[in-house]
Order: structure tokens, then sequence, then C-alpha cells
């Protein structure tokens, strides 16, 4: 599917209010088959998502997030809750079967945490670029109670929340002004 | 600029051997450019990047990796290094000018790990699909000696790396087996 640098990057923007459009299934399943395919270490995958849609699950949601984000949460015909399954190694038989990789991180706690969150958050990097590339707008947002989505969505779980991020169709005239970036020499070294 | 899902996300592979064609500053500009607009939280864009080229950073680099990725730090045209500055706050004033971001965070040990993790992994899978956008081919890491990089590229800063990933024209007879990904199904849930 032909794509453009521009929908992706350079012009795509945080949305913060939606068009009254529906996602439907479809969509969010495609979402998926492009961003699985996004490379984690040893292939471990430890991203988890629930897509929040319907009323009471979108009500539930709202009773998690900073005051801020409340109007979002309620107005976004989806938002998705980026999960990490701090069981992810249990996976890894299927997912890296070609050597033992789940003695890598069985009783290493700091390991499988910080494996987890950076692979989780890499792969919800690929979730926003690959939205993008369906034509969804995307809101991630931070500010949320984690104990509190993690105890209303995620119980009797292995999984814990990273972050949350709205989908639909973005509202253009709700876009808040943008943010400069660091310039080149700022954030880079050539060595 | 045009690119395709098929680039970016279903045929993109991880790169493990890399042909003799060299990555100009150019690209590598250019690949920030794209890579900086990515969404961060309070746009803390807290990912720092150095690109090993130079024959002798190369080989201070490959003195830090796992012996398993030797090989391949001498072998790809350059390796970046991404680190995240877990003094990421102090450019808040800068990078999120409408409000007192910074007072969030200094002196909030954990927030400020927490987000630096988060949010310079989802920039750095924003640099690996804008990588693939422009044509080149990458290999992620993250088997190495994470105190010895600090100490060989980031002595002086506040800067600690996240994961290294070599950056070059792929060879594709080098490339592996792709290994499976979970299901929708295993991976997401409606709700």
């Amino acid at each position: 599917m032909q794509v453009s640098t521009e929908q992706l990057f350079t012009e795509a923007r945080t949305q913060n209010g939606y068009l009254p459009i529906a996602v439907g299934d479809e969509q969010l399943r495609a979402l998926y088959e492009l961003l699985k395919w996004g490379p984690t270490s040893a292939n471990c995958c430890p991203a988890r998502f629930q897509f929040v849609r319907s009323e009471a699950a979108r009500e539930r949601l709202a009773a998690c997030v900073a005051p801020g984000n409340v109007a979002k949460v309620r107005q976004a015909p989806v938002t998705a809750i980026i999960g990490m399954d701090m069981a992810f190694y249990d996976k890894l038989p299927q997912l890296f079967p070609h050597v033992d990789a789940r003695s890598w991180f069985v009783g290493h706690e700091h390991k499988i945490n910080e494996t987890a969150m950076r692979n989780s958050s890499l792969q919800g990097g690929y979730f926003i670029i690959a939205a993008r590339a369906l034509g969804l707008g995307c809101g991630p947002m931070s500010g949320f109670d984690h104990a509190k989505i993690d105890a209303a969505f995620w119980a009797g779980t292995s999984v814990k929340t990273n972050f949350i991020c709205a989908l639909g169709h973005g509202d253009p005239a709700k876009v808040l002004q943008r943010n400069p970036r660091l310039s080149f020499d700022d954030a880079c070294r050539l060595v």
C-alpha cells in the first residue's frame, strides 16, 4: 500500500478531537497486521492491545485517566491501551524457536522489566506510524493512573499498561500549535 | 516522499550483513529530519543519537557489544547508538514552552526514568521506520554492555544508552528465516 512520509511524519499531527466516524474491526485488525512485523529483541513481541470502543469500556477507561484526558477518551471512537506482558518470555519458545531464549529472562527481574518496557514502547512507535499509514489519527497519552487501568483492564493477566492512544479521524480544527523539535546538531553526533 | 507499507512493515527484514555502500551525512540528516516529528509525551524528545562510522569509533563500539554482535558492528557502514538524555526535562522550556513541564519531573526519579525509557524507545521505533522509508536496512541490537557504551560514548553527559542499531544497504543473502508473530487474537482484544 502506498503512503507518504508526509502522512507518517512531517505533516502528521497529534489529534485532540475526532470526527464522528467509526473505526471498524477490520481497520484495527489491519493495524495489528502491519505493526506486528516491526522488530523486537529476540522477537519477544511483549506488547498487548485492548481497543476500547464500547460505551461501558470507554467510561471505565475515562475513570482512570488524568482530568485533561477524560474528554479525549470519551470523544475518540477508539482508545487503545498498549500494554506489556511481563511474562512475555513464556511465548519465546513459539516466537524465537531456534534457541532457549526463555532461559535468558526467567528469574532476571531487571532484564524482564527493561526488555518489556523497551520493546513494547518500540511496538508503540510502530503502532502510531502504522495507524497513520492506514489514515487514522493518533492521540497518545501517558497521563493516567497505571494501577487503575491495570486493575480495570488487565486483572488476572501478567500484562501492565505502558501508554494509551486515542484513534480516529482527527478533527483538523482541534489540532494544537506544533511544538518545536531539537535540531540535528542538538540531538545527533557523527563519530 | 512516496513509500509503501511493504517497505516499512510487511516485507521489511532485520539485516545481518551489509553491502559495501557508504551511508552519507545527508542520509543521516534526512533520517533525523523524519523521525524527530514522531510524538513523545509533553514533546520531551529524550532520544539522542550517535552515528558511529569512523574506523576508530567502530572499534570502540565493537569492544562494548556481545560476541554475536561484534562482526555486525564491524561490517555495518554505520551503527547508531540510540541514547536517552536523563536530563531531558531541562529542554522542556524550549520544547513545551506554554507550561512549566520541567517541574513535573525534577526530583521525581521514577518518573524521569520511565519517561526517558518509554519515549526514547518510541523514538527508536520512529527511527527504524524512518530509516526503512529512506531505503536503509536496520539491524537493531540490545546485546551489549550498557555501562561500557555509556563510558565510551556518553562520558561527561547525562545520556545513557537505550539500544544500538546497524544501518546500511542490507545484503539479502544474509537475512535469516523470518520468525512468527502472535496472532491478532493472541495479542489484541476489542472491548
